[in-house]
This record gives structure tokens, sequence and C-alpha cells, in this order.
């Protein structure tokens, strides 16, 4: 029986966005969310990377062809955050804080009905090269 | 005499910014400006390299203290770009395009005055991994 | 109940060190850990990265804020560590030997008493790109 | 008892290769394979991570010397795998696909009966700085 | 008068090629370029920036569209090399060795023609993430 | 007649120093270099980019075979640095003051007496990621 290998397939997508509760006064929004609060939003590159593991195909060596998992990504990510305002453009943040957590969470939730479920799956998301998180654990 | 040695400081910062034209009408900016005009703006992490080149000055070995040059990056640039929307929270790009080159030549114009003239000034911006400028050439 | 999900941050110092055991003689020294065992120090940028597992707050949608974060790492690693001699001024290190491996278990004893309990911690250590450790497996 | 620590060591090697089936036809492979499948090979930077897991000795830190690591992956990895054609050099890829999957499982069994037993030993490939795979898992 | 501005885009390829002066013999050859003559080819992920230095337009704020700058690259360079074993895929090796300075002044020709004459043209090229060149000077 | 091309091959050193004018007292070198002035020496890991520029050899397609670069680096630079004491264990620094431009413009007069004169020769050297300086200018 073939061992269970894990294969990563690193994007990157760059969108504005602001950290806000609605349900909290101006004041506390800011002394929570301090600069990342800014009203009219500030920006990243988001480097993304989904890990998949399964037992390899013996006919093709693949566990699953990257370039499928780039364009499932590209699909169901990408194409909705991509140079886009997370707040503003992305129904799923309309009333979701777009935090790292949160944003892996979505990102995690889009692409766990396209990808066969023989497979475990996980996204990491960088914020920052210096802020990142991992969903799940 | 001593000979000249330049010397290079990173910094970075994060913000969000539209390309658009404003003299120009939406099709065109659309056009022209594809994905990176979006509406409600998207973002990037900037990187932000400035070089100074000058003699080392004999006594310390430095030709600027970095820590000084640091300290001039942030009070002139990343405190006025950071966690901010370029095009409405930055008064130099009210009526100026925030592309990479144009945000490059505004930072180059923040920080001359501030560094001794007897130093030669250019600073490169990374808007992403694979989109950088520099300026002056 | 909400999910898990890591949350990294990463930090860096820049320190000196010596491979030693002072119970060995020179020559074993010398044998055993080569040119780290060099009697004048050397020293490296050592990248810190450090893990925080838990369920993000649903008002914040953080696990824990990274700015708070950073700060404990600031206050409880780098004002001992950086820009130090790790042997000489560092107290944890006068009796055991400056590792990477020893280094990152002293940052977890540092950390652990600083965050809350229901979080999971772990340290990831850089000595150099090609050269780092893990601690808690 | 000591913990578990676990130390990393990062080398690379430069390979050609090509992706192909030898029981399907041309047609097949070149629609399964797409331009992995050019029959004059192509090629990969290839960085490797090699993970050991184990308690630290106390007489010296070191949970194993990674200038001793280093040397075995040189011998029993690089030696085998640098500036070659993973198809044609290599005797392990003869009848075996050099995808990065294999390729990672093929290094996990030529270091493990060269690191003692007592340590677990994990291998991460990077194909691409986008593709990667990790084995075993 | 608008002031020049350089601007940069990185592009990448993964390419097998080998060292080899046909006019000299075999033992010359593995004398001159070791390992790099290997018979059966090795391979790279080559990274390459193109710099082009102009006057940014007043109406864009661009000196020259990056994603036309890209589609540029993709269409002149990227489709001939990319998967491809230099040697014996690409004409312009046939009897030309394909070390990276040559590489490079073979891209540079391949551009020169398709970027307007007002711009001032320069590549760099990475063969490793330590060994690169830059052409012209 | 063959054109330029420059060619560029990094290496790296681990290091401890301090910074420190011995004509001062003590309390003017700590308010000049802070806490770059510790009396027991930090240190980093410094990376090291030499550049040559001269005509490909039409036989080689070689400026400079980079493995020769290598090696004339190694033992010019990288043996007397690397794992040491720059202020202590380096003969060069016993008056002079190791900053990163100080080492830059020894490292070239290391290297440029074994680098053919009718190449043109320069130094980079990374301090830190985010500090760094280029020789001569």
């Amino acid at each position: 029986m073939p061992d269970k290998v894990a294969v990563y397939r690193k994007e990157h997508f760059n969108a504005a966005h602001r950290l806000n509760n609605d349900e909290w006064d101006e004041a506390l929004n800011k002394r929570v969310f301090g600069k990342c609060n800014n009203a009219n939003y500030h920006g990243h590159n988001y480097d993304l990377i989904v890990k998949v593991v399964g037992e390899p195909d013996p006919a093709t060596g693949y566990v699953i062809d990257l370039k499928v998992l780039s364009d499932v990504i590209n699909e169901q990510v990408l194409q909705k955050f991509d140079h886009k305002n997370l707040n503003l453009d992305v129904a799923e943040f309309r009333h979701l804080n777009p935090t790292a957590e949160n944003i892996a969470i979505v990102i995690y939730k889009l692409l766990r009905p396209n990808i066969d479920e023989k497979f475990y799956l996980q996204v990491r998301l960088y914020e920052t090269e210096r802020n990142f998180v991992e969903y799940p654990v």
C-alpha cells in the first residue's frame, strides 16, 4: 500500500481590508485594532499555501496534479479575492472581520468541497512575511 | 581621501490603492488599468529600499547611521503611508495616480530635503516581489 | 464551537556565541564543535518564529493579537538576547551550551509563563537559513 | 528526561528530469504531464530540507551534529542527484516517474538506513518555490 | 520634463542544459566544465528580471505597463525556454554554449526588438540563488 | 568584439563584532553606536555578493568560472572571517571599526589583487536583510 505524501501549492493575491467590529463604537475599534482599523482601508500581498495529503497515484506519481490544484485555487479563491476589497467586494466578509484567521477559515471552506474528500486539506496564509496563520490544526 | 560607499536600508509599509485617471471615463480606466482599477481599492505590502552614497566618516566608519536613516524614513514616509489608503489618505496622491513609479518619485521628494545634500539618494520600491521600480536612474 | 487556528509571529535578533562544554578539554571541544568553538566567539542573525494555537475570539477574529504577541517576545526574549553575547551576557547560558536546540528550549521557557495556558505554544529558531530547530515537537 | 527537539538541515541540488509513464502512449503522456513531458527533459534547482527529531545530547546540546547530517545528505543524495539527469543517471528512477512525490520517497529511503533509528526522519522537497512535497506525513 | 524611472519585472522558467564546447574533446570539456558537463544534462529554475528605463507617461503614471512587459517576456522568451532543453530544443544554443552569460545575451536579443527603442533595456538572470549575471553593463 | 557581462557570486559567513572607536570614552561610544557597542560583542550572518564585469571568453562562454571565483572568495575572505570575531581575530580590524562599510572595503582590498585586473570588481555586503552596503560605487 502506498504511503501518504503531503503536496503544497503556493499562490498569492493582493487585497485591501480593514479590521472592524460593526457592533463596537469607533473608539473601541480604534483601541483594539489600532492602525488596522483605518477607515479608508489598507492592503496586503497575501501569500497562500495549500497543503493536500494523500497517497500518490501509482500511474502518475502524483498525489494530485498541482496544475489542477492551482486551477481550483484560482477559480475558488483568487478570482474572488485578488485585487479586491475584502470588506466590500467579498460576500463572506460582509459580517465577518477579515483577520488572517478568518480569511484562512473562509478559504478552507471555499476549497474543501472542490478537493476530493479522500484528501486532507490545510491552508496557510501569510498576511505579511512576519504574520501568518494556519487552518485547520 | 576616503572612497565612496553605498549604504542601503530596507523598510516596508502596507497600503491600499487603486489606479485611475480622473480625466478618463470608467471604460477607459478599466481598459488601461484592468483589475488595478477596482473601485473599492486593493492593496500591497510595499518593500522600500533607500540607498545613500557618500564617504564613510573616519571617526565612525559610517556613511550615515542606518538607525538615523531608518528614523528619517519612518517619519517622512511610513507615518504617512503605512496602513493607509494612498488615494484617499495621502495628500500627494489626490491628483496623482499612485503607480509604483509615482509612489517612488513622491518618496524621493519626501526624503531628499531630510538627507544631507552631500549624499546621493535613490529609492527602490517593490509593489510585489515581481513588480518593482527605482528612482532616480 | 469555533475551530482552532495556528498563528505565527516572526522576530529576529543578532547575537554572538560559541559552542563549548566546560567539562571538556580544549582538544575535545575543538574536535566536537569545530569552528563553532572559536574562542573569541562568532555570531548569527537569528530568526525566531513563535506559533500560538487556539480558538479565534468571535468578537475580534484574533486567536491572539499579534502586536501583543510581538510585545511579549520583545520583552521576554529580544531585550535579553539582541545584540548580546549569549555565553557571557545571558544568565541562562552560563552553564548551558547555546546550541540552536538549547536556545529554542530557553526561549520556550521564557515565553510559556507569559502566554495564556489555554494556548499551545511552539518556537522555531533559524540559526542560519540552512540550520534551524523547533521545540516542542 | 530531556524533551525532543526537531532539527532541520537545508541542502540543494540541480537536476534534469521529465515526467513520463513508460506504459502509456505519447498522446496520453502529453495530456497528463503537459510541458513536464518534454522529450528532451527540463530541470530544476531542488531545495531539500531534512528534519530529524530526537532528544538533545546533554553533553553537546545537539540532537545530531548538523555537519554530520549534511555529510550524510551529501554522500547519500547529492552525489547521486546533483547535476544529473534523474531519469537517465539515477538507477532508482529507471522505472519510477521522478515526480516530486517520488523523489522525496526515494530520498527518504536513501537516508533512513544512515540515520540512527532512534530518530524520526522526514524530508521536504521544493521542486520550485511554489511546488513542494513532504514525506512521510 | 518628466524624470526617468527604472521598472522591473521578474519571471521564471525551468530548463535543462549542459555546458560543452563542441570543438573540444571530452576530457577537456570535463576538466573545464566539471559536473556542468554531465552528458545527460542537468537543470535549473531560472529567475529572470527585466529592467526597462524611461519616462513615466503623464496620463498613466506608467513607464511601461508591466502586464504588457510580462506578455512580451512570455511570448519571446518563456514560450521558447520554459520546460525545455536549452541545448536541444532552442535554436540559439545549437552552436552556443548555454552559460548564464550567453543565455542572458540571447534573452536580451530576443526582447530588444519588441521593446520600444526609446527605452533602455537590461536583463538579469539567476541560474541559482548564488550564481547570476547581468547584461548589458 | 564581445560585449561586457556582469557575473555575481553569493557567499556567506558568520562572525561576531562590536562597533567601537578606541579613541573615544565609553559614554561617547555608547551614545554613537548604541547596542552595537555591547562590550561582549554580538554577531551576524553576513551575505557577500561579489560582482565581476568583463567580456565572456568565446571558448567557454564564461566571464570568469564562478567556481574559481568562489574558491578565491573562500581563500581570501571566508577563511579569515567565517566563525571569527572580526575585532579580535582579523588583523585588518585591530584598528579599524568593523562597520559594514569598512568590512566591504577590506573585502574589496583582499580580493582585488586576486582577480585579473582586466575585470571590474565590486562587493555588496548584507549585515542583515535590512542593512547592506556596496563598494566601490
